[in-house]
């Protein structure tokens, strides 16, 4: 194997550019080549694909968002995409890839690993809905994106007495809406995958009130509903003038933690090492601490589990 | 006069509780007796009134909020609420006071004055939406804390080459979009002191994107239209995919910035000093990098007027 | 048992705060009653000792340092000094307690419990140098911050390609400087677990330059030796310019972040439950992301190791 | 005019690429091309110029340092250095310029005006040390950078209840010290413009001591002394066991505030409004909140004068 390349997948994530960093430098300090392949596979299928250098690396490390883009591209999922990819991995000589994405991006990244092209996939995303890793690429830098959120909130509840409900990302995981709950100290967190009861929220954050809590902060998963309709429930049970704030896209932006960019560096080099094995069709993760990986098969039957541990925690720490 | 009062009202913005510590400190330093009054004109109808000493305002000069609170309270407006108020200054013996807030709150301030019992005017609010000051306690914070926002989502506007409408606040002005659009890069500022064609908006992100252009960046003063609307009326023109973000409470919160801290301090020793000259019913204000102070009657029949100058610069380099 | 005390203890570190409110939070939730003590072991023996109810915490979980404060106080390591201390527990009736502080405070939690106290320790330090945990509270918040630093330091190191030493914290142990470096994409990371060849990391920054490197970024851990002396030595090999920044006790203070936040409410939690369990003279940790604990007295025996792998990741990386 | 370059000198200072961008915007958008010359006036003599179009300075105004480079290039001020130049400038058809750094960069930038070649120059420094200016590009970033060191070390000082020295930037210039002072809460403000007398603040952290202060902390300007001699001074008038910390190359880096940001946009739009009216050899500067200008030769015989007012109003608010 002499050349590989990179590209990166679905929502971009803070971490990204690090993990891209790290594939590239790790590769070329074992003497491989290395393409970064702009706009994801739909970059791949038009050829939009560069030599990259030790420079083009450079400086990078501490910017959010994928200096590769990333773009959606449903039609490689049909072999059609997949075989005009296959042209282009040609043309260009590369014989094996990293793919940085969610787990939506694995099944691309599976079926040129099926074609001879072995594909290891990073899970990139700040979601962190990824099956057989703890973490992803981003979520750390979400989480203290939402809880500086939460904190300068705070500010304002408490000034006000008022009760806020925050909505944040995740799609269907209520990861994000957990460590950010917990970590800013939220009276209630509400996630799709434990069920809640907004006549007992409204009891809890009434009591709180009488207990002389100055303001109630409370975290809603996006997975659950939005905002405003939590806000109307809300007001069914009580006169609460709750104030509804969505965050929106700043979650997915800004410079990665520390946490992040390590774990990018980490994943970024163990990719490689395991392409330089000859192994492909492998997706990444950390599991307890350590680098681990699994077929890419094995996480599409599988399903993300937030540690609902927080959940509890969380529930004997707010009152 | 021996003692005086303090207290926030309206909306809370960060630098309060700078301006209540430098009039608390400042007031010590000549010798005065100082007395918080919680929550703002309701708090003072109610007698929730204490002494404070230097501790008290300690280590608040770099916290959100107003360790006050505020609350609105309209019954102030009628000589009944200021009449029980007054019961209450004798109670205290406080024979002045400092209020901070927007210029809603210097009526009270003003009916105060009139039944001898000096008031002078802070200006504290996040909108910059008080005449006679090019500045208001709160508004670097959040034009600060905007910008963060507006840096982050550019982060995934590049990394997805798409069109993001931020929806920032400030009521009626639009000083805080102006700010941050221009600190922010963006190529669209709308706000209500200025006209705009949404079609000519639509025409203008076409052709940056034929020319190259990775992103475009709309910043939205919420005094113009909610930004959901905003994306509806684009998508009129032409096939945007415009991301909404309405950053919401946010803004509101946070550490202050230098800016803020050191104008709301030299603030608050200025209102201290007026006092002492036997002076109220008088608004501080920053004009022209001075410190200046106008009759609140003054303010009431003014207007604020935005930097429309920052408009036009945007104009010129954000094609 | 009915009343358990709290005290910290050895230099502040951030997420100190969330660790308090957790074992707080939920020893009432458990039906305790909780006392602070003040100024750590100096404070018990003093008696500065108050109970804290559930206000007493609210509003510190994004709090850097502690609010109970923290000395030392090396006369606590004498019977005579922990006599005295027993005479404040039994005065106030607190029959066991949590220690937050580095392994150096959990002599004297040990001895307590010995005496029929039980004591739960928390390892709170930046430092990240207490055995049996994978992290410490305040570690995670240190890298970021220095991370922070790291960043901006690039900014002029790019702009007048310039080499900069950089000192970190961590005492005898690297790990500040290893994840930093790591995410910091610095070019050396010197640490004291691992040697190093000044004319080596000379020629190394030669051999970058000669390939269009802008800049050199050196974190150095405190345990090896001071940046200026680094920086001397290092011009003994060429003529290089370095600038050296010692980031000194800015690396102490700050918000937590989410991940020191999360764990120290984790942990807080856990001794609470390990001391309603009777257990005490156990040092709580986290290994491989799971909750743990050990016999202090296993801790005395053992040195803390640094994750060695990120020496050899950047070492692969950073060229 | 046809023709402009721009180029960045001595120290580099966050919103230095905001006003590089405003410059090359503005003066594309009169029909001007645009030259961006590295590395300062030594790029210049060197030739490393290159023509710049929109997407140049796209995704810049947010970075801190300088993407044109900076160097130190004292033999620019021989004339044999300026016709080097001279001839560069004509070689490229570059017509005028305009020069952003410190006042030390105006000699270069006048003698190019008396060869011909019209140059503005733009105070682009952190120290605010250049006169007829208020403010200089960097400054308001390079506080707010500091504000954030002392609200950490704040965090550790309260803790511990220490006496800390923080030394900051500003050359012979108090500013930086006298704003991040002001807004840290301070209790002493040591700079070059104001006399001191080291055994008063001895006195003065021991009668706080006396009267329950928890910490005592001291900004330094670098241009009075360094820490570690003030620290040793402080030593011989009692016990403080204070702890320094010297920022040192943090304070030049980092993401420009907005308010350096929109002033270095307004700056490099003027600064091309004036060359297409003929002139040259002049500083701009804000005074007063206005834009204005003045003959560099004006500014030679000149010195800026710090803001003495801060230091009287941190006298009276820091008791």
């Amino acid at each position: 194997m002499k050349r590989i390349g990179i590209l990166t997948s679905g929502g971009d994530a803070p971490g990204m550019n690090a993990a891209i960093r790290a594939v590239a430098r790790k590769a070329m300090y074992e003497g491989l080549e290395v393409y970064g392949i702009n706009y994801g596979f739909a970059g791949l299928v038009a050829g939009d694909i560069f030599r990259m250098d030790e420079a083009t690396v450079a400086d990078k490390i501490q910017r959010g968002g994928t200096f590769l883009y990333s773009a959606r591209y449903p039609e490689f999922a049909k072999e059609e995409g997949q075989l005009k990819g296959i042209e282009q991995l040609n043309k260009f000589g590369i014989e094996a890839l990293v793919v940085i994405g969610g787990d939506g991006s694995y099944h691309g990244a599976l079926r040129l690993t099926e074609h001879g092209y072995n594909a290891i996939g990073l899970p990139g995303t700040i979601d962190n809905d990824v099956p057989y890793t703890d973490f992803t690429i981003g979520f750390d830098t979400a989480v203290n994106t939402v809880l500086e959120a939460v904190d300068r909130i705070r500010d304002t509840a408490t000034s006000h007495e008022r009760t806020f409900i925050i909505e944040v990302m995740g799609r269907g995981a209520g990861d994000i809406a957990l460590w950010s709950g917990v970590a800013g100290g939220a009276e209630e967190i509400i996630i799709p995958e434990h069920d809640f009861d907004i006549k007992q929220v409204a009891e809890q954050i009434q009591s709180g009130r009488d207990r002389g809590k100055k303001h109630t902060l409370i975290v809603l998963a996006e997975g659950v509903m939005h905002a405003q309709d939590f806000e109307k429930e809300l007001d069914k049970y009580g006169d609460f003038h709750a104030r509804s704030t969505v965050l929106g896209h700043v979650q997915r932006g800004g410079a990665p933690t520390a946490r992040d960019r390590v774990m990018a560096s980490q994943m970024g080099a163990f990719a490689v090492e395991l392409l330089l094995e000859g192994k492909g069709g492998l997706a990444v993760g950390i599991e307890n601490n350590r680098l681990t990986y699994h077929n890419m098969t094995d996480l599409f039957d599988s399903k993300h589990h937030a540690e609902l541990s927080l959940f509890n925690l969380n529930h004997d720490l707010s009152n």
